[in-house]
């Protein structure tokens, strides 16, 4: 193997391109926008301009590269082609094709970012062979890894965890279309929503009602200096996301629960309520599994797509 | 690869004995009663006879076989070794081994019994590889098929979909120890649970009420006479299996799910309801994913079996 790779985590806002010794060391990391406009037509271009150009920074020659991993916030289908990013404005497109072509035929392999970070995760963090991500963000993602491998999915659905049906009665209706999915409720708008509501549902006394734009922060700021509304909102968080990792072990039982995503920093408070209920509700074999944080953060996509290359 | 194979399904009543060539092709099976007296201690030893009996009369040597593959009703562990079998009285115990010390060392591989019913029906009648079985019998079963491949579970627990979390407020214990599980109220025993309950509770009109032990097959048959009690709990229990597919669905997003067990010969009515709430639940990459009953019947664990072979 060739000495070097590139592991780049294509987001939204910002790309992050790390560059990493084929055994999987990081050397360096920076990032670019993502620039959007004329639906992401400058994208793979820029990605490819800002390689080229570190490379030649550090007087390295492409052919010294291995490959690059990307991952994109999106499905993708076989052979490296992506089947919509809506942050991106990309439609169908030979993302791996492209990049290549840009690079001078270079191997690139593409991946979902929530499988990226999975994969990341569970290589670098923890080396589970059989592990669940669980990002709780502004809303709710995942990955499967199964024998060391991303579980892509025959629809590219795999982990899609946030949208476990929980709710027969919602009336408002989820960003995919569905109504009563896991992060209507769990999820850090999915917390901040239920805050509002309860809120405003009762007079109990409760320091979120002195906040101006009430998020999952503040809730859980709230439950740690022993509010009784924000300690019941965590409960009920902390309850969903336990129930739907008591049915997600029931699939694949994994040996470990990653949780990631902004509403992790939350710490003990969060990963110790998930957990009590998590046992309550596991099949009694799988009542063990660990339960753990996730520990690479925002690098997890770098690291996973990386190792998309190099396994 | 030697010209044949056993395929064994061991259950706790009958021992079913397969025997096939290696490229797949059943030459014969029959039956031999399972002796679970004396915590199950001869039931290995009468597989053993059984099969060296047969390969005596069809004038076979042991040299011929490649090996046997066995199922069993429990958690498997590396190596062969089966983590309690309740219905045979068994522990732990490395079955693995001792089968193949009773054949001269020949090869054995040990597979959980519902695991092995999902290789044997991917493998021999749909030919996918990334497939979910659910089995809906006295209670509900299932295995997942990944890359070809049995997902067993880090504790032996994957694909253990009847014990999903499904009610908070059910009093009456599951099998397993918690309460509110799936085949609680969607196996064959939990339709009959429940039709029970609903005659007790309403004074509705239905022909259910006239029979003498009711169990799932009288309520299916009543649904298809337009027996409105029993179209009733034939939607619920349509409605509890196609949530519960949906969730499966957002953990590894098959090609297919696969419906087996006694409650799946009820047929259209049963896969039609399941289907139509499947579709309502699903996450909308996974909407379409193919609905299919089994087709090997008692059969399918000895192809599984089998397949741990030759595959």
């Amino acid at each position: 193997m060739r000495p070097y790779v590139f592991g780049i985590d294509l987001g939204g806002t910002t790309v992050k391109l790390g560059f990493f010794m084929t055994d999987g060391t990081m050397l360096d990391k920076w990032e670019i926008p993502t620039r959007k406009e004329n639906n992401g037509f400058a994208i793979l271009p820029d990605i490819a301009a800002s390689i080229r150009a570190y490379l030649e920074e550090k007087n390295i020659a492409l052919s010294e590269v291995e490959g690059v991993g990307i991952d994109v916030p999106g499905a993708v289908l076989e052979g490296g082609v992506v089947n919509r990013c809506v942050n991106l404005g990309w439609g169908v497109r030979p993302v791996g094709a492209e990049l290549s072509e840009l690079l001078e035929g270079i191997k690139v392999a593409v991946v979902n970012d929530a499988n990226a970070a999975a994969l990341g995760e569970t290589r670098y963090a923890s080396k589970w062979n059989n592990a669940v991500l669980i990002t709780i963000g502004t809303g709710i993602g995942g990955g499967v890894i199964i024998n060391g491998k991303i579980v892509p999915g025959a629809f590219g659905a795999a982990g899609e965890i946030g949208h476990f049906p929980v709710c027969d009665d919602e009336t408002e209706l989820c960003g995919c279309g569905k109504k009563g999915c896991l992060e209507q409720y769990a999820s850090a708008e999915g917390i901040a929503r239920l805050a509002k509501k309860r809120l405003s549902e009762t007079s109990v006394e409760s320091v979120l009602r002195s906040e101006e734009s009430l998020s999952a922060k503040e809730v859980f700021d709230a439950a740690k200096e022993g509010d009784m509304l924000a300690l019941e909102l965590v409960e009920e968080l902390g309850q969903m996301i336990g129930r739907a990792m008591a049915a997600v072990a029931c699939v694949v039982d994994p040996e470990a629960f990653i949780i990631g995503g902004g509403v992790s920093k939350a710490g003990p408070i969060l990963i110790d309520t998930i957990q009590k209920y998590y046992r309550q509700y596991a099949f009694h074999a799988s009542k063990e599994t660990a339960i753990i944080t996730a520990s690479l953060g925002n690098d997890a996509g770098m690291y996973g797509a990386m190792h998309m290359i190099i396994d």
